[in-house]
């Protein structure tokens, strides 16, 4: 009996619980103190009217005999890959097949089971910060090489940086496989057609693959945009050549609020072939379709039609509606953030203003760290927010080391709370939190 | 570039391609005959009105603000795992705890992907026949070695046989990881108590683990028993030792018709520790709780709360009135293929008894070959079966080497196209078609 070990070389990820502990602790010392929770990156908007009544229509279809539906296809039902080809593709003149299109319970589990396509000799290439998913699933995958000073030894890390606008160089050392984010959680930065072209073209001459996850592509508005010249790519496969080494992974969470209903798909190009060790040739596409029918059974009917919802011309207003309220609770944010300096003990003032050419535009999440005044860790501003403020944060060195020193606000609250935001950064729950430098 | 090799060494399974391909012929050349669908292992009944009640709630939960539930635990929500360590453990005697279910959207997806656990330096033992994921995720985790003259070099095959009542030995090589299916697709056969106890045994000796499909457990009604003495196991922990080697994967599609709501679970005990090569303690339930943390985000609240009313007093009785149903049909096929005998051309007659001593009693699928006259092979008895009488069944070769001259059918049909077969099996469509023996 082997046990695969690279599960035990995981690092804890502590980051959701810490901030769980930290907040439970100080809810308990004050219960009068109504805590802002801007940390997390779940929705809280109810369903739009329109994928409500396709579920209960769908709830009704399982209650007779006539209209029951048992096992669907693994790869999810024509109906919403038609839906999908049709209005996130063809329209925007992309030509993607519904046999290119796989639909699934979510991205998350996408990205994870994608991995299985490649084998450990394999060189991964990530954005830092990113979704943590990507380390963890690479080292899962015994990719990572070991752990050392904060580092895994093999991964190659693509810096996002204030420095780099938070628009990743290329890879320094060649690489096989690239997780872009794009917009990026947790930066909220966005890589322009040009800026990502880069990645599609050194994949194609490197034969590297790009995994690229758009979950918060619906926030790219353009309408939003300050300098109109700048195209944001809704698809990677806007990209001339993408075709032929990128998978997409999208999902329905962000953009129609479906983190609790569980839908997202994944296309991959049949254009996508590479060769084995021994040379025989594999079709990603036909792989993938080979993985999902042996360990898949398919998405739940009923969240496939309220994802088919989702594609309906109220279906889109009423996404896009949502969309929009986040929206305005991140430019909301970024302009609290822009404006107000505050102090905080011993003596100090700080400006953190929002980091990034695009904050708060294109993604729900507003990534900072002090700009003027004394440089805090991540988990200082975190107890700094929380205890002096009783605002509830995501430390920024939770998505990797470029991200010390940040936070990251989240736009995923109500605007009620969200507003709040103002009134407690101009009085503070408690005046006397004193918060030391740390080396 | 390294792609998996392991997936292009995957036989391609044309099984129920060509299942329906056949049928399709056979239909374009018969439009005014009904085909008789018995080959699918897929339910047909309408789910119970209280998980239809159950999901219309839960729905409208997702309307509103106060009741929106967004991303749930990735180990399911509590409520449910409470109601299953209760029900289908606690009150059968069996101390399972919350945190050792883990909630997903299907048992395929949990066979499958529990494979992560382990290295490819594994033997996996698999019955035979069987169903056909367990060879195919052998294959794609590199466990299974060279195809050779029908089978997997590396894999060590539990031939399930007339000889032993479809009862496996226990393998007569060492063997790390053992897939059992109780009671077995496509056998529909039952190892009882004792019978199991021995691979619970086994395992604990060579320090193996045990992957328990139990989907058709709800079947297992003592009312059905012809020998009383005969105990059937609902759960391997009832059997000593089993939770220190085995983990149980169960399904509600068969049980509650969730073929198209998607919700399984699995149990994975605290007390299942094994040790990496280089000495590391293992704990399987935390490996598996951070394998779903990582590559999953939970399954949909709406399925959840539809597996939590099949719990209710009114759930159970609603279900086991759809489980009595399907038995009703396995009882009825049983019956018609004990009494009668068939001829067909040329000149020859056939009886073909139901196999095994628990045929129909505690499982939807019916297995049966060729007792008396000429033995002819499983694609013989297809092509027979549809052609002369209409009907369409599963090859008992696509489970797996010693499937060969058995088929299945399948009780998941309604009762009106079930008990069309004893009048197709006396008025034959056609009674022309002539079948030639092979070799």
């Amino acid at each position: 009996m082997e046990i695969n070990p690279t599960f035990l070389d995981l690092r804890n990820n502590y980051l959701f619980t810490e901030i769980a502990n930290r907040t439970h602790a100080f809810e308990q010392a004050h219960p009068d103190i109504q805590v802002i929770k801007l940390g997390i990156g779940d929705v809280t908007r109810p369903l739009a009217p329109v994928v409500i009544e396709a579920m209960h229509k769908a709830v009704e279809d399982q209650a007779h005999f006539e209209t029951f539906h048992g096992y669907g296809p693994e790869q999810g039902y024509l109906f919403l890959r038609r839906a999908v080809a049709q209005n996130d593709y063809q329209e925007r003149g992309i030509n993607i097949d519904e046999d290119e299109i796989f639909i699934t319970e979510g991205a998350g589990s996408d990205l994870g089971n994608l991995s299985e396509l490649f084998t450990e000799h394999n060189v991964c290439a990530i954005q830092d910060p990113s979704y943590p998913a990507y380390i963890d699933t690479s080292v899962m995958g015994g990719r990572a090489g070991r752990f050392c000073n904060g580092l895994w030894s093999d991964i190659v890390y693509l810096p996002c940086t204030q420095e780099n606008h938070f628009c990743p160089e290329l890879p320094e050392r060649p690489v096989d496989l690239i997780y872009l984010c794009n917009p990026n959680n947790p930066t909220g930065e966005v890589m322009n057609k040009a800026e990502l072209q880069r990645f599609v073209d050194y994949a194609n001459r490197h034969g590297a693959i790009i995994l690229y996850d758009a979950a918060y592509e619906a926030f790219l508005d353009p309408e939003y945009s300050s300098d109109k010249s700048d195209i944001f790519p809704r698809s990677i496969y806007e990209l001339t050549g993408a075709k032929e080494c990128a998978i997409e992974i999208k999902s329905f969470s962000k953009t129609a609020g479906f983190t609790g209903i569980r839908c997202g798909y994944t296309v991959v190009p049949k254009a996508l072939i590479r060769r084995t060790q021994d040379g025989r040739k594999a079709s990603l596409n036909q792989m993938w379709m080979r993985r999902q029918c042996t360990k898949y059974n398919g998405c739940s009917y009923i969240s496939q039609r309220a994802a088919e919802a989702t594609y309906t011309a109220e279906g889109k207003a009423q996404n896009q509606a949502n969309v929009e309220y986040y929206r305005r609770n991140a430019l909301y944010i970024r302009d609290i953030l822009l404006d107000c300096e505050f102090g905080c003990r011993p003596n100090t003032r700080i400006h953190m203003p929002p980091a990034g050419r695009n904050a708060g535009r294109f993604s729900p999440y507003i990534w900072t760290k002090v700009q003027k005044g004394p440089q805090y860790k991540s988990w200082q501003l975190f107890d700094l927010f929380l205890n002096q403020y009783g605002i509830v944060l995501t430390p920024g060195v939770g998505f990797g080391p470029s991200g010390e020193y940040y936070i990251r606000f989240s736009a995923f609250g109500t605007h009620e709370s969200t507003q709040m935001l103002s009134k407690r950064l101009f009085h503070p729950i408690n005046e006397d939190y004193e918060l030391t430098l740390q080396a």
